[in-house]
């Protein structure tokens, strides 16, 4: 049997998670690319560190040089995560002319530029499908399977931790912080819930996805970014009342301009995408050719994202790993110009605390007037003594309007405080 | 700018979407690919036929050997459907060494061995997305991002057609002839339907994607078949009752060995498959190391699948189509040991028309219990004089069994008749 080799830069959960795929699917491996795989080297931090699977100790390393420089290795799988060394280790393995494979979001998101001139450069390849939405196939989707589309629109569930938390919520009548707690407790949040509650894995995702889709480099700064951890209890029953389902959306959309935002959303219950719960995630987008397609899967674990690392190694070996690469994607230069958070259009969820006393509709209801924002439905429900939840949900408003309005809504005698502001997207 | 020349076999829906995909997005096209794609010849059967696209006329041809013969097409893209002559086509379309696309189900299905043989022995690539669900990346999910699975299961609504005629007697309480005669109207169903109201269309369509998932060779004549014609507005409304949805479902699912069946099932409203509605197409699929995917989009029309023809041309050019192709799918002459449908193994829902006497139930429930299948449920509707309906849910049983017990219980006396029996199906 024909063999190739490869190295891995770290050995965490996904690395393990190839491991194990390497050792229990080999024949299905070789019946699709020909060749079998052998890791020859891993890099780790630390030799005798107690692991989960059962790997000869004499394959890792701590020297990262082991593998760069190891003629017999043709492939590079970076799994250290975070922005560096992984962006330098990327770059030096083209440099020694290997392939390379990543599920490194930040670092694809982040270095997008540099990485793919260095890749060009030193005509190797690289394969990144376990960056974004773990086994779902949404980077050879876009690349591979929708090239005859002009992408309208992506957007999509690409959180698991946010979706987990979020479904609890839903399901189970929990506040965030219990939500939370509990998937800290399962290991599907970390210690530090940041980077996932406050939206920025999604913000690296939505990046990376946008950049394929509308052919423009897409600088993570210029994505609106609201996190999950304002939803309370209450939002998400007002949500069931009026028939929606609150999920983390990153959503990226060509009108006129280029309309990038990660922000909570209530969307239809009805709408496939309401019923992906759990860690799932799922991924719609819209194509002027192929219409509406929506991709649902695991976004994380050791073996969704080893699934995506894995299949990525077969597609570099049926690539031809040994010839000159001919086909390079182009380094996208161009930016598309970004349209401002004040512009974007959505309905409102408007949660208000106010006073219950007289003439608090009417002097709110005028000021949202005034802002040129229409009023689809109020509901109003007495919470304690004297406190009141005033409910709006608003026809189409640019959210400028409703910053501004609520601005002077806040000043009100009678308003206790704007206790939350929701948007809600729909599907068209 | 580079360009590559292709021909089509068959100008109807598919071929004329293609037509305005490249008319309408060449310059993606381009970016994705570096070749400008030309259709330089078009098979017709009458050049002077109406259409909806203007095509310059001296691209027609009535005379397939203008475009078997022609040195400067590279790639053949057969859209006339059915059979005959298509297989033929392929099978010549190898042997002048062009390289192939089809959108053609029954013939992928039926003439595997032959075509990829052909394709083989003549070092050219076919490629047929468009065969199965639209413009769902599903054979390119299959073949390309799920390479590192053990693929366990495959499973999904594969016709729009009928997807369409269960949904509208869902939302509006149709009669099946009814709905189909609307589908009719708007063109998702042919003036003769049988091939996708019995389920043909969806077999065709499951033996190709159990071919690739299982590796091996599906004979279409090994997979169980019901249609969606014995399906009645009260059977919808029973499953609503109990929590479901009615879909044509293609499965194929490997359990000691493979079971492959095509027919109507309850599923549960909450599952995502449950919301696809419409026209739209929905593949679940389980890998042993990604989990469950799923996958929905348009199954047909002209762009949708429009654009799975344009973007496996695209990937014929990126594989490099001037060079010899390296990569061989093996024809699969191994055949894996199918299912005997007598062993399916599912609950199911079974509809009785009954006298109003007493001791029905009784008889009825003696006769399952005798063939060990045990009752989950029995709800009992008078639905005219003296006449009820009794329907029941089983727990898990053998479609051996149920037959046998229905057999005995259709002579019963105060049984006028079996009014229908639809398979539950749970996603595990």
């Amino acid at each position: 049997m024909k063999k190739i080799k490869i190295g891995l830069l770290g050995f965490g959960t996904v690395g393990q998670g190839v491991w194990k795929i390497l050792n229990s699917n080999m024949d299905e491996i070789i019946s699709k690319c020909g060749y079998e795989i052998e890791i020859k080297k891993i890099l780790v931090k630390d030799i005798n560190k107690k692991r989960c699977v059962d790997v000869p100790k004499e394959i890792l390393t701590t020297n990262s040089d082991d593998i760069f420089y190891d003629e017999e290795i043709k492939i590079i799988v970076e799994l250290i995560g975070g922005a560096h060394p992984a962006k330098e280790y990327i770059i030096k393995a083209a440099e020694c002319k290997k392939h390379i494979v990543t599920a490194n979001k930040l670092v694809v998101a982040s270095f997008a530029d540099e990485i793919f001139k260095a890749v060009n450069e030193n005509n190797v390849m690289i394969y990144y499908e376990a960056s974004v939405g773990g086994g779902i196939p949404i980077i050879k989707g876009i690349n591979e399977s929708l090239t005859a589309n002009k992408i309208k629109e992506i957007t999509g569930i690409v959180n698991g931790t946010t979706n987990y938390i979020l479904t609890k919520m839903t399901d189970e009548g929990l506040e965030f912080e219990e939500a939370l707690k509990q998937a800290q407790n399962l290991g599907y949040a970390e210690a530090d819930p940041t980077s996932d509650v406050e939206g920025f894995d999604a913000v690296y995702k939505l990046a990376i996805m946008a950049s394929l889709s509308f052919n423009t480099s897409v600088d993570i700064n210029s994505i609106y970014r609201e996190g999950i951890g304002r939803i309370k209890a209450v939002d998400i029953e007002y949500a069931k009342r009026f028939g929606y389902v609150i999920k983390l959306l990153a959503i990226a959309k060509e009108e006129d301009n280029l309309e990038l935002r990660v922000h909570p959303a209530m969307v239809e219950k009805n709408h496939p995408i309401a019923n992906v719960g759990d860690s799932f995630n799922a991924i719609f987008i819209k194509g002027n050719a192929v219409g509406d397609l929506l991709l649902c899967g695991r976004g994380a674990g050791d073996l969704p994202t080893g699934s995506a690392v894995v299949s990525d190694i077969i597609s570099i070996i049926r690539n031809n790993f040994d010839v000159p690469y001919n086909f390079n994607y182009e380094v996208n230069s161009s930016k598309m110009p970004i349209k401002q958070s004040k512009e974007f259009i959505s309905k409102y969820y408007i949660r208000l605390d106010v006073k219950d006393q007289a003439g608090v509709l009417g002097q709110i209801a005028n000021i949202f007037g005034q802002h040129n924002i229409s009023i689809l439905s109020v509901t109003q429900d007495v919470f304690a003594e004297h406190k009141v939840n005033l409910v709006f949900v608003t026809h189409d408003a640019k959210y400028g309007n409703i910053v501004d309005s609520l601005e002077k809504i806040k000043t009100l005698n009678s308003v206790n405080g704007i206790e939350n502001v929701i948007r809600i997207y729909e599907f068209n």
